[in-house]
């Protein structure tokens, strides 16, 4: 054996080791301080204002000014109060909305609110019908083109209404408000079926949806609603920006005000994509 | 040269460089799906209810029911309307809270809510003095033991009184309520002086605290408030569990309410411990 050629492979082997612990060190802190700022992150949270779309029988978001002004001390100084219903413009229903005895808002644990997304859009064939319910095969045919729904997902299904948040009477199917304006409700949501089959058959965290409600306009038994929050899964509604989302690859964060008690909450909803 | 061992070392170099490669291309797809599961996450938000600390002189939390029961159709329904002052429980102040012309709540970037944390503990000097003011030196003398602030950190003051939370007379210094009550307001802040050499030497996105407000309990003109929310810096107060939070390493994802034209909203704020 040739002593300077052994000492050499050493050498080799020694500098290919470090390199490699070093590049490994590198990646390691990228991935600890900068996974939230190597990416870009998506609102998908409308504002809340006077104009706010509500449920027709909703107590829409109202404002008053509490201060607004330069005050006798010099500063300036703005403050109000405001009130709404909880569920309206982009919020949250927490499981107790429609199954007895299930999570409120302030219970839904953190980890149930943050998770890797996936997006099913299924706007082509809900744009010609604002009745369109998305059924079990919408979804079985997304799997069969991307793979099974991961566990620990959060399912969006984009129905393409979000365009026309702004215009009640697109939005909604109504301009109206109160008990009379409920049956003039038409927009897509989950039927009652493809909800039932996705908590039987896949194991995922949370729902959301582009329109007001996961059950469709027309629904007045709310049988997605039943079927999801019956299995303690929160539904996103009026959420912002599907459009904007990678069919996969997007990560979801669901922060609900905090309300003790709470059939649901405000919803600032964000997406981050690495 | 020995034919043999040159070939034993390339051998050698193939099987460095594709572990090398391998171990990589892991640590690539856990940084891309996996960031936000390989971790802990802590709420750092109070919830709302009428028990909800608020300013003395604002208008509480307050929930009413709308329905809560078995429906004619047989179905569970429960939900309930809210309302309140922007300022209360764990919020953010918008810069407009206290400078003309400033952001609302609804016109901060995601980008300057969402950061890497640093706390700056100075509970041992605030436990005997409930007027104490967190001071340049405090922050200066943190830096020499902990480096400089860096550049786009969310900056974190634990000032102990995180504890009194849910005893008003402890927290706020009072439990009566209205303008007299203001006179009576004792808890820890940040001296104006810190809070502008924060704004003048450090480029910080936010700063928040576990008091009721970043100026100390018996400031009139608010100093800290001018001083940060002038340059459009916001504050989070009645911060919860900074004392769960490590001096570094902590990522904050601060999220309000988005009140279109809000001086403040309430914030759900979370830090996530890779």
């Amino acid at each position: 054996m040739n002593l300077k050629l052994i000492k050499l492979f050493f050498v080799f082997a020694c500098i290919f080791t470090f390199a490699c612990a070093e590049q490994q060190q590198q990646i390691q802190v990228k991935n600890q301080s900068a996974d939230f700022l190597n990416g870009k992150w998506i609102d998908l949270s409308y504002d809340f204002s006077s104009d706010t779309i509500y449920w027709v029988t909703a107590k829409p978001f109202e404002r008053e000014t509490v201060a607004e002004g330069k005050t006798d001390k010099g500063y300036y100084y703005s403050a109000y109060n405001f009130s709404a219903a909880e569920h309206g413009g982009t919020h949250i229903d927490a499981p107790i909305h429609f199954a007895e005895g299930r999570k409120t808002v302030d219970e839904i644990p953190l980890e149930q609110l943050i998770a890797p997304a996936v997006k099913i859009d299924i706007s082509q064939k809900a744009s010609g019908n604002r009745d369109y319910q998305v059924s079990v095969e919408d979804l079985t045919n997304w799997e069969s083109n991307n793979g099974q729904i991961p566990d620990g997902s959060i399912v969006l299904l984009q129905t393409g209404h979000g365009k026309f948040w702004g215009d009640k009477k697109n939005y909604l199917g109504t301009d109206r408000t109160g008990q009379e304006a409920v049956a003039e409700l038409h927009f897509p949501g989950l039927a009652p079926e493809a909800a039932e089959w996705l908590v039987k058959n896949r194991k995922f965290k949370a729902i959301g949806i582009d329109t007001a409600s996961i059950d469709d306009g027309q629904s007045n038994t709310f049988g997605s609603h039943v079927a999801l929050m019956s299995e303690n899964i929160p539904a996103f509604e009026n959420v912002a920006n599907l459009d904007k989302l990678p069919v996969k690859g997007a990560n979801i964060i669901a922060l609900p005000m905090k309300i003790k008690g709470g059939s649901g909450a405000p919803l600032r909803i964000v997406a981050f994509i690495p």
